[in-house]
């Protein structure tokens, strides 16, 4: 089918979703998914294997492959997530900001859904499932592109969910699939704006560029995530260790990772050497600018300037030595993403400037950057996090995949 | 100087304010530059003559040599203007939705400015004023970039302005403004996506969709009214006819005017002949479909698709009988321009379907159209109205030109 065709169906589908699709009926369609994904768990990772096969011949990664794998446990997985998202509180519908204005008319917002939204994105055929649930549960329609490599998956996964619609006398298309592996069918879907309303593209930062370039359609997304933690000199410097770690070590492949350490000045001489340290003896590398270099030199490497923009995902760590929390909000502006940084501090004013003067999207007090996360933060699943500066900033759950209308209940009320 | 060059200052002056610009800096700022318009009220009356008399040579029309004129009273408008946004209250820095998350940290969301703005604009120099005044109040940067038929005008207010960020120890490009009325230095804008964070077009449909089609940054706009009235079979029809006459009449050259009329063929046979009626009298001309033409056809013409689709910004109206609310939803979603549409009902069951259902920025119940506006709906002074579905729908007021980051206070926390 051609893609415009595609997302011309998608639409009807969403407008007709728009008056049929309430809260018990998208529930019951996500239960019923998951009862399905139960039925059918052989066909899914029969499905599944041919995928690994092709994979093995293309010479996948043993990481690829492992990302792409379907097992019992991980289709359990998604049958949690599942039901997870049936339990989180429906964002469509809610009325707030209503007030009654001087002349006597009723003015307020109510939060509807965004449209069709085109998710693109790579290896886990998970995504599929968790991607399609949060747009259901928020009264969108979805039309999904996972990566080639997981194609028979996700089809697998798809005419489960598509079944499901059918048999619940929903269009079949407000979850709709691109059934093509060819690259230029995305092409065709990023210019679909009179379908097609927001794209979230999910995956590597090549990926994402090249959906930002070619789209004539909003993208909501992140590129990467340069997390710093800046340890001031008025920390407690027990909590800046654990928090250090914690932020670096605990999983550093995430983009909520830190990936540079700034340390001021008058405490460096205390913290750096047991931190440093420590973060060596965990599998951390480190490079380091020329002032870090007087506290703690052993196994270090020469910091380079593409270092401070550098998203290792990975057990690496950059690590510079500020006079002062100016320089370190300056430098966070400039080399970071955007995407989560955070101080360590005692002291209130130092914590509220840097709250008010680092411009990302998540800013934290005495925290980990590893805690930025939907789930986290109380938002249930997320679909993904932006770091743009319009409609959503850090983690979108399911209240970022709805816009709003102004709503007027008036007695005859008209413009004097 | 260079549009990119001219951006980078501007979004470095937005930087620099960030960090500097409180509300009571803000609000000293306006009332300075409201000071110095009374002061060189002559200077700017003057440069305006310049404009108008370019206007007189180029054969402008007489409308847009009297949107174009600078007066006492229109100075004075803009002094009140800026007086009034100087009362309203400052979005920047609130903190909402904050909660104690189970482990112990607090997250919430604190509204911060977007950024870096572009806002290009036609005719009125009044605009200069206003648009700049809004995204100072919301802590934003601007880069103006008014019509070339008000070049002088506009050239002399943005002196003022800078003056006075000047004279309070602010980066004159916080406002900047393209100083030639060369149509490529707008183009050159739109692919700024590096510095500038959002565009707002103000003006003819011609402009806004040369905007769209070129920018590489977010744009919020909307490109016409097509605002419907449906007058539906349980509607008080003494309420209804006033309504529909305050839409239509009041002030038709506005986007929210009414331009289509819907009635309920119950009630057509009662209300058609006395609305249509009155609104002839008013010198309102009829383009109706055949039903219509049942219950009145005096001095009416034959409604073609177009008109269905048609924004008049005058006099005229287009007129259909309907069979139900379900015929009138489909028509509104499918014709409309998802501005503004009102249902005339007692019927709370037909109020919530209509509410629900009909996919516009604004969307009302016994009132008329001609409310959908900023100043009614209690935001204050509009920067514009947006027909988008990401970000901001409807009047857009100084909150919408702010946006959100995370905060997070810890006492150590990390991920478990």
């Amino acid at each position: 089918m051609e893609i415009r065709e595609l997302a011309r169906l998608t639409n009807e589908a969403f407008k007709e979703f728009l008056k049929i699709g309430n809260t018990k009926l998208k529930n019951k369609i996500l239960l019923d998914i998951a009862k399905k994904i139960e039925e059918k768990k052989e066909f899914i990772i029969e499905e599944n294997k041919k995928d690994l096969e092709n994979g093995e011949k293309n010479n996948l990664s043993k990481a690829l492959l492992d990302r792409l794998e379907l097992n019992e446990k991980r289709i359990n997985g998604m049958i949690k997530a599942l039901e997870e998202i049936v339990a989180l509180p429906d964002p469509v519908g809610k009325i707030y900001d209503m007030y009654v204005r001087p002349d006597g008319f009723k003015v307020g917002k109510m939060r509807v859904p965004i449209g069709v939204i085109g998710i693109i994105y790579e290896a886990r055929p998970n995504v599929t499932i968790e991607a399609a649930a949060l747009t259901l549960k928020s009264g969108n329609a979805t039309i999904l592109r996972g990566g080639s490599s997981a194609f028979y998956s996700n089809m697998a996964l798809v005419s489960v969910i598509q079944e499901v619609l059918k048999e619940n006398n929903v269009n079949q298309y407000l979850i709709s699939y691109i059934e093509t592996t060819d690259r230029k069918a995305v092409d065709e879907l990023l210019v679909q704006d009179e379908y097609v309303h927001l794209i979230i593209p999910r995956g590597g930062e090549g990926l994402i560029r090249s959906v930002v370039e070619k789209s004539r359609i909003p993208v909501l997304k992140h590129y990467k995530g340069v997390c710093h933690v800046y340890v001031d000199d008025e920390a407690d410097l027990d909590m800046a260790l654990n928090i250090v770690i914690n932020a670096k070590v605990q999983r550093p492949a995430v983009c909520n990772a830190m990936e540079t350490l700034l340390v001021n000045k008058e405490v460096a001489s205390k913290f750096l050497p047991i931190a440093l340290k420590k973060l060596q003896e965990l599998g951390v590398e480190l490079r380091v600018d020329e002032k870090t270099k007087k506290f703690y030199s052993e196994n270090v490497k020469d910091a380079t300037e593409e270092d401070w923009y550098a998203e290792y995902l990975d057990l690496i760590l950059a690590v510079k030595v500020v006079d002062d929390i100016d320089e370190a909000i300056s430098h966070i502006n400039k080399y970071g993403s955007a995407h989560t940084d955070s101080i360590i501090t005692k002291n209130i004013l130092k914590a509220h400037k840097f709250i008010t003067e680092v411009d990302s999207s998540s800013v934290m007090v005495n925290a980990s950057t590893r805690l930025s996360d939907g789930g986290v933060y109380g938002l249930g699943a997320e679909i993904g996090i932006s770091t743009d500066r319009l409609h959503a900033r850090g983690p979108m759950g399911l209240e970022e995949l709805t816009t709003y209308k102004w709503i007027v209940y008036g007695e005859g009320h008209i413009r004097e």
